[in-house]
């Protein structure tokens, strides 16, 4: 076996930007993941970009490579996940490479899926060398949703939440306009913006019959694209005249009716995260209330918790979190803190369960 | 009216120096305050630093001057707290800089105390040139506790809380050894280290049976110095055999029967304040349980809150703070958060009620 090709500083600067480029396709991509593409010539000068903004558009590599057209000759690929070899509902990016005439594809994430995956291979077996594991890490973070979901087969849940310093997610009256700040609930829907589906319990929908839409805070208008809004609702108490019923977004109400229920009759969880992903949903944004929360957790389907803590004691009033299934301290649900912000006088806490019942290899 | 003096460098630098010398003191200097003192002489070279360091011991600038000697004269005396003009159990700092020929002080806090104060003028009498004003702020922030006990006659008041992400502070079986990790415990026993007293409700003795001495965790050797230990306990109902009575720290049991009663038979929170201003206390650390700091917290007592966060989820268990006389949300307790640090995987947050019933001029 010959010497490993090593990544030069220029492809490794190349593979940052590709990541860059992957998120704009978040919220947009599924069922397909986020892919960024940069191409150098020989020189080793960006002659290309491109990153998959919708699925059935074009992917990554065949936006770059129509920048480039001939300068892509002898140069280098870079890209984030590992080309397709398939032919799916645009050709297989692999075939483009290859009559491209690029030397050299560097790869940040294999790809898992099985019908996609052969990339590589095929790359080698016309002569070109692949590099692969560069800024793997990094790149598995921006397609975090897509990879979780292929892997195990359910979107990528994000349990995103508001309370308290104590922990409350309303005051004792009932009232919670506004716990978080108007900067934190832009930040949520810039959030929503990046995720597939959001998903309430009814006794939310209930409370506070919200919208779920993924909208402009100041002036009211509604982004193009909005993520399918999922209720929880064993029983279908879902108003007819609730707000997550009007045309505005799609809506999926899910009823032991529609998918079956559990032994104590309230809907499958898993039922519904299997229903999710046969419709291409790969991320999920769950955003209350605390029994759904607790019951999400408790089943280690929690992949990432995205926590607001406003600057505020109420020291009465329902909890942000219940039922999680933890009766002990030693049981209690660990969490690896990712990161600490502030957004406005808010704290955002970005963490992920260290272990679920549920992780499997990622 | 002339020009007024300006700061040097070298006497900001000196400010500085003299708020970190400062610091030194608390926890042994009540009920005096923490002074630093830095002197310079004509040419701004540092000749003396001193600071207060307990009750009864030389004051800072008495210290800074001996170690000066006769390179103070004509020289700069720079305090963080205007210096005293009284004869108290040590001789008037202004005489003996007067005696020592300093040529100018510069001071960062004038003092609020009406016993102490005057000793600018007395000073300025002399013929000595005096500045006042200089990093006032931070001055202030370090002496907090000192300055809240002369200005609202009751000791500063610190309420300590740890708690899991979602509020809480043990888990449904009652069991919370240890929502918070090694690392925060050993923060509090330095917390501790630096107040005049701890307080706890007589729940937590009797649920936990804490020592609430100051100790080093690992060998868990006593600290020399303890704080007083004060039980809020209405209806005297500390066990004989508690560890709070034994003799490692001397302990208030605060009682009806000792300090009166309110209407509904509880200790009043303020007589309390008031007995332990009177025993020269000028810091509390509130440690807990949640209903304790509910009532200071609704009576506006409390001046600052450090808030250990272990990033854990229980969905169930006791909150860290009932009861706090909020009901609804626009009423919420507002805090300023100060800083945000990580000690070992938890969170510090260190805040400040904005407005509190009792915040007068400070």
């Amino acid at each position: 076996m010959g010497q490993l090709p090593a990544v030069s500083p220029a492809e490794d600067k190349a593979m940052a930007r590709a990541i860059e480029l992957a998120a704009r396709g978040l919220g947009t991509t599924s069922p397909n993941p986020v892919v960024g593409c940069v191409l150098l010539d020989a020189a080793g000068h960006v002659v290309g970009e491109g990153f998959h903004a919708y699925a059935g558009g074009p992917h990554a590599e065949i936006v770059a490579l129509a920048q480039a057209g001939e300068k892509a000759r002898g140069g280098t690929a870079v890209v984030t996940l590992e080309p397709c070899n398939h032919t799916g509902r645009t050709g297989p990016c692999v075939q483009a490479l290859i009559r491209a005439g690029v030397s050299r594809v560097v790869i940040a994430v294999d790809d898992p899926n099985p019908l996609a995956a052969g990339g590589e291979q095929t790359l080698r077996d016309a002569g070109i060398e692949v590099l692969t594991g560069v800024r793997t890490a990094e790149a598995e973070d921006g397609n975090i949703a897509w990879l979780t979901s292929v892997r195990r087969g359910r979107p990528f849940v994000i349990w995103k939440t508001a309370s308290t310093l104590d922990g409350r997610s309303a005051a004792a009256d009932g009232t919670s306009m506004w716990i978080t700040s108007e900067a934190a609930r832009m930040d949520v829907h810039r959030l929503r913006g990046t995720v597939d589906a959001i998903m309430v319990g009814v006794g939310t929908v209930l409370a506070d019959d919200p919208r779920l839409t993924t909208r402009d805070l100041r002036t009211g208008s509604l982004a193009i694209r909005q993520p399918l809004r999922v209720v929880i609702d064993s029983d279908g108490r879902t108003p007819a005249g609730a707000r997550v019923r009007d045309g505005a977004a799609p809506t999926l109400i899910a009823t032991t009716a529609l998918l079956g229920g559990d032994e104590e009759g309230r809907v499958d969880l898993r039922a519904v995260l299997s229903e999710l992903h046969h419709r291409g949903i790969r991320s999920v944004l769950l955003e209350g209330g605390p029994r759904l929360a607790g019951a999400f957790l408790a089943a280690g389907l929690v992949d990432l918790i995205i926590s607001y803590v406003a600057p505020k004691l109420l020291g009465d009033g329902p909890a942000a979190l219940v039922g999680a299934g933890v009766t002990t301290i030693t049981d209690a649900i660990d969490l690896e803190v990712l990161d600490v912000d502030r957004v406005g006088p808010d704290l955002r806490l970005t963490a992920r369960p260290r272990a679920s019942a549920d992780s499997g290899t990622l």
